[in-house]
């Protein structure tokens, strides 16, 4: 829904709230959709969502409270009661729960967990254990247990027994004795299956793909996109079925995954808060610290250039080319390191493929690298009517600017990376900087050789 | 699954070819996921694939056959004999056949449609209409569909009677007389109901979020993202049910979307094929051309520093500033640029925020010169030891150029999407290039004014 509609839903609701047409309002709200619901809520002054709120059915109120970003969910929270809260709680898919939990002040927690059932209590503190980044921090416990012993019927009727507040029954898990994971059955397949007597085990996919608690979540979610799954179950290390993560969860992971990447990329620290959320200060403190680490790291650039001044008075028309030949040297930097650092993320290059990669990139830089040195001289010559020596000079520094960038735009991720550091700032605005120096050494030298300075 | 296990893998299947061990070849080949299987067909001798291919199960063939790069397809199917083809068309989804098709060379379309049932070779041209990116492009045609008058038994005979070649039975989608779309209906929601009389058009969501043939693919994409859907159904302008996209299409695209936006975003031309995969001439052609268009794009720098030759002359320490400040509006102005970028992909910014993007731009650009300024003020002075002119001309250039960059920045793009180019051109390499010039025209002129040349 776009943000107009927003606005005019918001102002219908607040119109029928102002005069009291509370039937109408959960008519409306019930035709709804709870991300729509949860973005008008969004805007709403924090007063009237109690109100809003307490009118809509429990099932729908827990999915929009559910997509609620945290500032909202707190406001939300203090605005209800402790029964409110409880139905609330009950409501929620333990995962939704956890992130919950994870979010709020302490305050808050020990309101939220007062209410919660022991149950529930227990499961949230089960997956509070595991890192947030981990397949482990991102599952829910909320899954379909079969037995292998099961017929198919049988099977049926225990989903229709307990599937209701399962977080999907669309893949059904089949474990042992001891929870050991065994196999899994889509609801597809017990429902297309003909003979309702048949055993589960006959039935059932061995080759499951599952994931452990401490697998990274980006690398669990890349896993729905390669193999179209729906549901990927985790397991701890004795192999036993602890959770499972949805792919709701792996798409919402992957966007926020790319959208940290592209702030690094782009020497910005991550904030999860979307552009016109993000306060001010919000958006100088995730950029500022990095302009001013790479200006104070341009001092080497600087040095370079001072320790040269004898060269660029002698021939003035060299400075002219500093920036077009730092530019290429860092656009030549961004084109390899940006490639490495997507394809080690979606899995196409692991960091072992380090010299399988800069074989590509040697004999990739050095045919870019000739083009622009022969377009280069041609248009200094004939176009800026510069000395041969000068056209030269530039143009030799083209191709081993070009040639060195793309080596170490494709070494730079891969190193990051074995040493534990995150690839995505090692992308253009570093990689830039970093060149900026090299370009600028091989340059004077480049002159002075050609030049006699 | 690594590299390595493709490897291994590939060398056990080559023993038991070569020992002709067909039975064995068979068992493990039936153990392994399509996509594993896919990766070790890429990386088969041509005349090694047809043997292996026939040995699969044949619906275990059409999902590897779905899964395999065009290349490989092209030179399996040039294995099979007519008879052989049609099992596997048969057998394909026809939103993947249609993929299919849309990516041979003539010769083997004809040979395709020449194979496929007269039904399948009319979905296939149904589909062909749609471009390549819209959601007519990517949906699939076989879905489950259901009348409002059945109860939930019937529907559940319907399903087992007409499941087996859809692409999805979690959704089912409730159609009228002349097939317009009236509601959707979950399988969890059929099985999970108690009253196996209760009518459909009791159970179904009316409330159905669904596209048009002609939205775009990306747009239909994000909707996954933002309503957690498993499917979306897809209309055409008399609002009648034409196809539905599901998701694993959905998490595809977005990956797709995603190396598309980074590679423009780094001044590459988009290649499909995975870093290893792409040829030298392919990764050449992705690079060179942007490299050369920035690099002649540079001339305005050029000129603007020759114009200046005097000023630079008569104070030979300006010029050591000239890649810290151009670095510096690059890195300011594709911070923002970047953000922008990607904020009308996921939808948080529209294309008519232009002057609150504005507003918020210049005050936070102007909080970030203001920082760079004052330390770089005191670095010039005391680290540095250049004259309090200099000092004063550099730090004034950084508070401008950091405006202008990210006002600029915040721009471009928006203006792009309006006039239909692909924001993400404007990212980076073609804003540091752009600000390049601004910033020097900026120092120098400052420089004049503050040392009186």
């Amino acid at each position: 829904m776009s943000d107009t509609a927003i606005q005019t839903l918001k102002n219908m609701l607040a119109h029928l709230d102002d005069a009291k047409k509370y039937q109408s309002l959960r008519d409306v709200m019930e035709t709804l959709n709870a991300p729509d619901l949860a973005a008008v809520f969004e805007d709403l002054p924090q007063e009237k969502m109690p109100v809003l709120f307490r009118l809509m059915p429990k099932d729908l109120a827990a999915e929009v409270f559910a997509e609620l970003t945290p500032d909202t969910q707190e406001a939300l929270i203090r605005g209800l009661s402790d029964r409110e809260l409880k139905l609330v709680i009950d409501e929620l898919f333990v995962d939704d729960a956890t992130d919950l939990v994870e979010e709020m002040p302490a305050s808050v927690v020990k309101r939220i967990l007062a209410q919660a059932s022991p149950d529930t209590r227990q499961m949230i503190n089960e997956l509070l254990k595991y890192p947030e980044d981990s397949a482990g921090g991102v599952m829910t416990t909320e899954f379909m247990e079969l037995r292998p012993g099961m017929t198919v019927s049988q099977a049926m009727d225990s989903i229709r027994e307990n599937g209701f507040d399962k977080e999907t029954i669309n893949n059904c898990y089949v474990t042992g004795a001891d929870r050991t994971l065994e196999g899994v059955v889509s609801l597809r397949a017990l429902v297309l299956e003909k003979d309702p007597a048949r055993p589960i085990a006959d039935l059932m996919d061995t080759n499951v793909v599952s994931v452990t608690t401490a697998t990274d979540r980006e690398e669990t979610s890349q896993l729905f996109e390669k193999y179209g799954f729906l549901a990927i179950p985790v397991v701890d290390n004795e192999k036993r079925l602890v959770g499972i993560v949805t792919v709701d969860d792996a798409l919402t992971i992957l966007q926020d995954e790319i959208n940290e990447d592209i702030a690094k990329m782009n020497a910005m620290a991550p904030t999860e808060k979307p552009y016109f959320k993000a306060s001010l200060w919000e958006l100088y403190k995730s950029r500022a610290p990095w302009l001013l680490f790479l200006m104070l790291s341009a001092t080497f650039s600087s040095l370079v250039i001072r320790s040269y001044e004898d060269a660029l008075a002698a021939v003035t028309a060299l400075t002219a080319y500093i920036p077009m030949l730092t530019d290429t040297g860092g656009n030549a930097g961004s084109q390899t390191t940006s490639t490495i650092i997507r394809g080690m993320a979606t899995g196409d290059i692991a960091p072992r493929d380090i010299l399988k990669v800069l074989w590509k990139e040697l004999r990739v830089s050095l045919l870019c690298g000739l083009t622009l040195a022969v377009c280069n001289f041609a248009k200094l010559l004939w176009f800026d009517g510069v000395g041969a020596g000068v056209a030269l000079a530039v143009s030799l520094t083209l191709i081993c600017t070009v040639l060195l960038s793309q080596l170490i735009g494709g070494v730079l991720p891969m190193a990051a990376r074995k040493v534990g550091i995150d690839p995505a700032v090692m992308a253009s605005p570093l990689i830039t900087t970093i060149v900026d120096t090299t370009t600028l050494l091989i340059y004077f030298n480049f002159a002075r050789l050609v030049l006699g300075l």
